[in-house]
């Protein structure tokens, strides 16, 4: 694939989160699928993006920088949404919170083949200290 | 800047910070560099740089992954280090621990003008919980 091309599937792959069409979710991961290490294969990948959406209704994936070089696609995804329990192991409980998440992927046979992702927990730790602060835009 | 050009500078980059060559480092970073939204500029961002090796006398920079895509750069680093005291709100005091750095570069004029940077706390307390467990390799 070239860098164009990688960049539109993993466009339509965050569009197929965010419209939680999981029938679909083959066509962009690789049932070898492994996420920070642990293998997942499809299925539990699957499993881990419902309990996702299960925890957190109001998730959406919105890209704010994207950069591409075959085989490899690095993301920093932004969310804004509300844990409806703990997150991370920090009580969130219906507060409202925004963070990135910085995450590449490696793709083989045009999926996603292994994910290594960090979120940035010390800035949703950040906002339940300091409810009005810097990063509680 | 092309692609392997980028990826030259950002390993030089690496190498100016493993060497704690400060001198060199205005070759590398921007007069108006910005870290996670910070303005640092290049005297900021030395004091930042010292501050970590002096909180972390063994600090160490390694690429694990590194996708360019100019004007940007991502990078996957990995540390392997002991922090003298608290680091990131923990209480590590002299433990070692193993952590990746999932972050974002953009270039401008052949340097570093915006850092995004989400480091791995999570992993870094799951170490402190359990010395044995699989983060602490």
């Amino acid at each position: 694939m070239t860098k164009s091309e990688l960049s539109s599937v993993y466009r339509d792959y965050i569009a197929c989160l965010n419209g939680q069409d999981w029938p679909s979710l083959g066509r962009f991961v690789h049932e070898d699928a492994k996420h920070n290490g642990e293998r997942l294969g499809i299925s539990g990948y699957r499993g881990m993006l419902e309990r996702d959406f299960a925890e957190i209704p109001d998730l959406s994936f919105t890209i704010e920088l994207l950069v591409a070089d075959p085989p490899y696609v690095a993301s920093r995804l932004r969310f804004n949404c509300t844990p409806k329990e703990r997150f991370l192991g920090l009580d969130v409980y219906g507060r409202r919170v925004s963070f990135a998440e910085n995450v590449f992927y490696e793709f083989r046979d045009e999926k996603i083949v292994q994910v290594w992702s960090v979120i940035d927990k010390a800035a949703i730790e950040a906002q339940l200290l300091h409810p009005g602060g810097r990063y509680g835009d």
